[in-house]
């Protein structure tokens, strides 16, 4: 498929449509590596295929898998799931994969940002990378899709979009001298607009507390519909995360999306913080280069690192106590879907959740 | 995608189409063993370039490419080109890629044989040949086609169909104790027919001289449409091919396929011997487990090794003095289609030719 030059998105008249529009499909990639999931990666299997399971009753699913994984991934997934050859690095689809665009008579076109493991040889959790940054090349050539190759880096968990022109984002994992370090934040605002076809950026602060991402917005807020936004939340206040949700909560409440409209922001419960256990510590193999799992570590759980597929929201559960609240707010947010819960700590373990490891593909 | 269990296509009512009827697309598979192709694969990929080009003007190409060399392929081959990580062994596309069939209503399935290298540890070319066994497979999977997968050891390039219920083959191959001992010829025969929803095997005897292949009927003979077979020949009774070509003739002019038609025959000269040189078999890497590529050895070089695209055909051109007389001969069976010759030695060189290197997916 060819690669699309010297021009952007916006100005040939593509938008990246919000997750909750309809969609043709959802890319997975298959957790492999022992130095980030424990027990040979055997319990966050289990669990993606929960995951792939949920969705593909509502989008279809396709999983990358590694050429040594194949067979195995293939008779552990559901028939409903097309399994692909697509080598990686890890697990991540949504900040490996491309994002999907569409433009007039639904063209379809995608965007293959640069990718650095999160912040490459500054604070970036493993190395090398580079079979992850040729993922989204490789997932535009199934689709049959063009592809914008942007020297931008970015991950597709940095940001959210309403589908009416508003990018959400956060200063912490945008601004940070990890990624773009030679661009100004007007400059990043710019490449933002140019390549997700939209008009205003709304920036939030820090990101969820002790987020490896550098505070992905993915694990912090997310749309739920134009104008309407949730929000990771904590009432305590000896947490570190209740003043950046406060901070979060703020801006939103006080920002005006790029239709002019003011934002309603729903509070979703945090789980309860839960550290790594030493047992959880101990099945991961340590290995220099990746970032290492240790006992007593928080984990950065959020609900809203959930994924909106056709007629579904499937969202992680986390914590036996405030499972049920979550859920119900979620539902809430999302009347006409259904929503399935994954009990997803294994996947948390890894390093994020459910939004982190899917990406849509729009129709 | 599933697997189809407990059933044959035959059964199911899906058959393999002829090569001529239309066509949704064409696989390929990208050269890069140094240890098969000379000079570190260089000149054969720019033959492959050639021949995608070739055909994606016709059938949309895909070419199956490692990850390693993902991104100079892409970069080598043209936009209209589709390209996806497949790891291979090699680069026969036509014995390791699934046989593609249809049914009633436009239904496709796939047939994933058991494939060992043409030969296993008995004659085989190459070992390990386990990526090159998951390739159908994975190749079904990016094609959404449900897939029968079968104990029995086939290449793609050991059979042609007619697509009206006639199956020609070679006892050669077919017969070898390499490929399945267990199985007895009338077994073979209900195999072949079941897996290809026919109703005839015709058996030709010997392949093409010295094709290392165990003499695949795709390098002999050809149907050009039901009741026309193309077939390899040479007039020099001092060649060994001639016996062959005599011995095939013969067959063919006594046969009669599964609707009851005698077979009109149609002899292709063969390109005059060209042994390999010196210097073509210096730039190939010699290692333990792989056949070696010696200086002097004959080729086995065969005008019918063509693909057969929708309104062109694609032929390899091996002789400056006899390419123009083979070229009208094939023009003159294929008087709907463009026939367009492509240098093709290169190819040849690694033991095949353009029918060996392609795979259709009909429509």
């Amino acid at each position: 498929m060819s690669t699309v030059l010297g021009s952007t998105p916006k100005a040939d008249g593509f938008r990246m449509p919000a997750e909750f529009e309809p969609h043709a499909g959802c890319w997975m990639a298959w957790p492999e590596r022992p130095d980030n999931w424990r027990d040979g990666a055997a319990p966050a299997q289990r669990s993606y295929v929960e995951v792939a399971s949920a969705i593909s009753t509502a989008d279809p699913v396709t999983m990358a898998v590694s050429d040594a994984w194949f067979e195995r991934a293939r008779a552990a997934l559901p028939d409903s799931v097309r399994v692909v050859e697509v080598s990686t690095d890890d697990a991540w689809m949504r900040d490996i994969g491309p994002t999907l665009l569409v433009g007039d008579g639904g063209a379809r076109r995608g965007v293959d940002w640069r990718f650095n493991a999160w912040g490459g040889l500054e604070g970036g959790l493993y190395s090398p990378w580079d079979r992850d940054d040729r993922v989204a090349a490789k997932v535009l050539e199934v689709e049959g899709v063009d592809r914008y190759r942007v020297s931008f880096v970015l991950e597709g968990g940095s940001i959210h979009v309403d589908g009416e022109g508003t990018v959400l984002t956060t200063e912490e994992c945008l601004l940070n001298h990890n990624r773009n370090p030679e661009l100004s934040r007007e400059e990043i605002e710019r490449h933002l607009l140019d390549y997700l076809g939209a008009e205003k950026v709304l920036w939030l602060g820090q990101g969820v507390y002790e987020d490896e991402t550098d505070g992905h917005v993915d694990n912090l807020a997310c749309f739920a519909r134009p104008g309407v936004v949730l929000l990771t939340w904590t009432d305590d206040e000896s947490d570190p995360q209740h003043a950046i949700s406060v901070d979060a909560r703020r801006r939103l409440e006080a920002a005006v999306d790029a239709r002019g409209r003011g934002l309603e922001v729903i509070l979703v419960p945090a789980p309860a913080p839960a550290p790594v256990s030493a047992e959880e510590a101990a099945g991961v193999v340590s290995v220099e280069g990746t970032l290492p799992r240790l006992a007593g570590e928080r984990l950065a759980g959020s609900y809203v690192n959930f994924y909106v597929a056709d007629g579904r929201v499937v969202m992680p559960l986390l914590d036996e106590v405030r499972d049920e609240e979550a859920t119900a707010i979620i539902a809430g947010a999302f009347p006409d879907r259904e929503v399935v819960g994954i009990p997803a700590r294994e996947i948390l373990l890894g390093g994020g959740n459910i939004h982190c490891i899917t990406q849509q593909v729009p129709r």
